[in-house]
């Protein structure tokens, strides 16, 4: 009953196996390896465009580069205030951006809105050379809060940003998911709607260390691409042996690989809600689309559960185990690797008779 | 009738003489010339404690550099979200601190409130290398918004910040309006109260262009000292005929120069203050403790003043000179250079007949 | 015939192995897994001391994460001309370290002599705040050139270094190769010859992408510690799956495991230096310590060698294929992959009739 | 007797005037005054082009923010190994630069020689992404060691620069000195021979502080200005009462004021020339072409020269008093404020009997 992220399991059987497969021979370093130009091949065709792809291995890294690429630092890049470049990237933004500032924007669910955005934009370097100016907007999706963006909406928040003359950047550590639990195209939930760069996460889905930053239009968006190869080298995230990533990717894109381990977290996430749905005084506070909740949990359910074992961060991250005395916030992960078995557990630990606090 | 701000106008006469006799002769550069040495012993006195004080030209550089002597890279600096730091300086601290970040805090005519502070802090950073420590408050007094802390405030502030790892550093800008408004001594709004650096700015009371940056106990703050030595040279700060910065300063605090100029440009705001008050259709929207009101003029007011020659600023800058339609929120500074006649003449204009908009 | 890097292969079947193995089951993620702390315990052992491990994927991430730890932003590091934090690292030590400089030595086969480096150190930053000051000096062992320090060349330079004030960085890219070549023990080739920080790379030696960062006398060290965990999160460089690298490196310092890698890649390197030897017209120009050899080759040695299909780079990397019109510089790698049939076709062909030019 | 610095005297009486004359009322800040507009038109009469220019406090400020805008961090920026930008102003290039990458290259008196360059900048960055690349070409003329480069000889260098993707930088700090020395044109030695971007300095002849930074054909350099603005709010060098550069800098400049200081500085600099080299035992070892001198003095002339109060620094800052023994290195400065009796005392006392040591 492991909750807690999905960074806790190791990477898919199948991953693993094509690195070994791809570890064999003398193959060009540092990306000129035949499975990296396979990589873009793939992506090119699961987004229907062209596009520049660089392989990093963290999403830390991978945000982190992709706005440096379309800010200068004297740049203000638009995101949420419970995004993970404003809350978990201890600052990667700002050190690779040279100083650039994240401009917090509030929302329910770590979702933007239009309005927020707009009035923030408009409002940001209006002093001219006093102030730092509009560079980038960046969302996720999924988001941190286990919240869904529409195209629609994607392409509203784009439409505002570009008039803005804001880059929009989509941290997809989570994409798969979004793609799956919207049963919209990687194309609408990206570049048709207006996204210019997006990172495209394979590690939180089933490989060891693989993220994907891909640039749409790739003409366009020359000077951003030649900013990133040199600030991806002189960042350290030039691996030698390119294979290492090259071949993760390659296995995770193959066929419906990438999306059917998105589908088993999301089921898992959906089994999980409908499970706690049904007991009292367990109470979702997200709007769970796909494979993550926040829940409160009564303090004798959360109890009964630590004492079973189950593993799950409680929320904030300094909350104490006993919350508020009366009951817990927590963040409950699903992942590919999330048994039923374990979701059907947690579920019945939480109905035991007793569930409910005095 | 210029209310746009205490830097529009030049400076003091008495601050130009000592220019002028400091010229004479060779003496030693970069900061070793006899009067700098006399600006630290006179702050001695001023703020009755030992300290280390080095000068710089501007209030920007002034912050931003004392703030990276304090804050590692991955620091948080605290702030209000209306903070000189935060809204106009184009990201100076982020610049000269290697990427920190700046945590923008709420609060009534920009002070920062305890309980959103000891909240702040307690958030930032608990999740270990994934975030941002905390490494600074900064606090303005005069704020930005024209109001006082009194010491208990920051003394009650600094002690959240202290407990949290964190410096205290004050942007006085409007340290010497801040003094005179609140009867306080300098070293009960500084050092007594738990700030430990402060930027003492002269430029906007008197002075040309002369900044003092003052670490109080500067034995317990060595290694900040010693780093500020460095970035202030690294950051083009270390003006070669440093006589130019310390003779503005020495003439500034001689006697009570410094305070009289600052009761001036106080006595001036009260005295604006007091006529808006009696005039039907304006509104003072901040507790203008000092030189600086924000007001809410009708249509027809703002009109009549522009028409008569009346400056000031807009808030916010992305105002339009029609504001909302029926009035425009306004600033209005009043400074050293500020004469009763300019005043008298404002209110007189905003009271003549027919000012209430229809 | 790949004699290009020993970046050219894959990693060991054995570490694949071993990634395989770990990819097991839920572990703490960020380098909370147990193979981390098994890889720090197994590192105290062969260094024979307490010491303090950080992974991470590449040598260009290790070394320029150690050097900000150690280094202010207006630090000077001394490192040799052609080290590669100096040439092939695209500035990364100058990004990470907030602007530091570089002062590079001269020295023969990369390694730099203790007179030119005391010579340095003296100079660096006499002038005060105007100067940029001594911070590290940075070695490498085995050189960039292929050349070996012994125990008391890198003690030598040790003293001088740290008598300046400045800690001692080891580029150990190589540091198997030079612990086999040189028969002394890894405590003898570090830390009891006085180096603080030790780069301990395995991605030339066996693995797919796996950098020890070593910090010895770690209670000495706790700040550059505590600096680097920030950095290293910052710069993206904490993969959420930990057991990627602590996997990798287990299994590589597992017995003689990387002693042995070296020991082939050495002997193959041996083994074409002595083939070489014997040729006319090919010239070893590098004291050829270990497994890389600098060479002089005629032109129709060269031509017929490419078109055997041996690959290896020119040197300086802007030389053209023709060189100078009589011969090139080639820089000859020997891998742990090397098999020695491909040494004896290069010697083989080197050493046909007709090699030598006119 | 003093010769340490053309920085060691105050400002020329006529500057002092010009600030207290510009000091009277309101005027627009942060260069928003009329006088800023009027220096920039003078400037384009003296360099007989269209240019634009922003005005700093300091010449490590100018250069930085200079090269800072028109070097990305994985830029190089080619400089004299004894250039001001390299030894003097404690990395402020690096820091500005987002750790940009200086490139030292030798050559007598400063001066760097054309073929040093044009390898320079053929080696650097061939190897892609490994390698930071070329950016920019940092010249002094005047150099710091009094040295002075022709319009050809700087138009050489330039189109290798240019023919390299190198923007020119001039650092001008004696500008004015190489003017008069050379009998050329502002325009000659400065965008005629191929420089963008002069850092042209008032301070060492006249102001108080002010540099003027100009960027020669504005249209071409349109985004190095716009960031050149962004950067100087940025770093603390927006100063708000803009008319303590712009006087200084308008008064410098008005009719053959700043070409006569120079001309005065530079005749001291040959007066004492001519007189130390009648002189057995004193060497003069540079180009002295305008009105700084290195010499070698035996020690019995420098004892007597400090026991008669003469004020002059030693080459190189780390040497000792007592030199080597027989004779010291030393640097001598004559500025615009240099009577010509200090200079005839000086030589004085060098010629004395007993001059030449045992």
């Amino acid at each position: 009953m492991n909750f807690t992220s999905d960074n806790s399991f190791g990477a898919a059987p199948e991953i693993i196996e094509a690195m070994a497969r791809a570890n064999e021979g003398a193959l060009g370093s540092y990306g000129a390896d035949p499975l990296a130009a396979r990589v873009e091949e793939r992506l090119r065709e699961i987004f229907e465009t062209d596009l520049r792809v660089f392989l990093v291995t963290t999403g830390t890294a991978a945000n982190a580069l992709a706005l440096a690429s379309v800010s200068p630092p004297w740049g203000t890049v638009f995101c949420h205030a419970e995004a993970h470049i404003a809350e978990d990237e201890c600052g990667a933004p700002e050190f690779f951006g040279g100083g650039l500032t994240l401009r917090h924007l509030p929302g329910k669910d770590a979702k933007i809105g239009q309005e927020a955005l707009a009035h923030a934009i408009t409002e940001c370097g209006a002093r001219g050379v006093h102030q730092t100016q509009p560079a980038a907007l960046s969302l996720t999706n999924l988001t941190e809060k286990g919240a869904l963006y529409t195209p629609d909406e994607i392409a509203a928040l784009a439409d505002i940003a570009h008039a803005g003359r804001c880059a929009v950047h989509l941290d997809g550590t989570r994409f798969a998911n979004a793609v799956v639990a919207s049963g919209e195209t990687p194309a609408d939930l990206s570049w048709r709607s207006g996204v210019d760069i997006l990172c495209l996460g394979a590690t939180k889905n089933g490989a060891l260390a693989a993220e994907a930053v891909i640039f749409f239009d790739p003409q366009r968006q020359e000077a951003a691409i030649s900013s990133f190869a040199f600030r991806r080298k002189r960042g350290g995230h030039l691996v030698s042996k390119g294979r290492l990533l090259s071949a993760q990717m390659d296995a995770w894109l193959e066929g419906e690989f990438w999306l059917n381990r998105a589908a088993h977290s999301n089921a898992m996430g959906q089994r999980l809600a409908t499970g706690l749905r049904a007991i009292g005084g367990v109470g979702i506070t997200n709007d769970a689309a796909a494979n993550i909740l926040f829940v409160t949990l009564p303090l004798a359910i959360h109890r009964r559960l630590r004492a079973a074992g189950a593993a799950y961060y409680l929320e904030p991250a300094s909350q104490s185990e006993e919350g508020d005395g009366v009951s817990v916030r927590a963040r409950l992960v699903c992942s590919p690797s999330t048994p039923p078995e374990s979701v059907d557990s947690f579920v019945g630990l939480c109905a035991e008779n007793g569930a409910a606090p005095a």
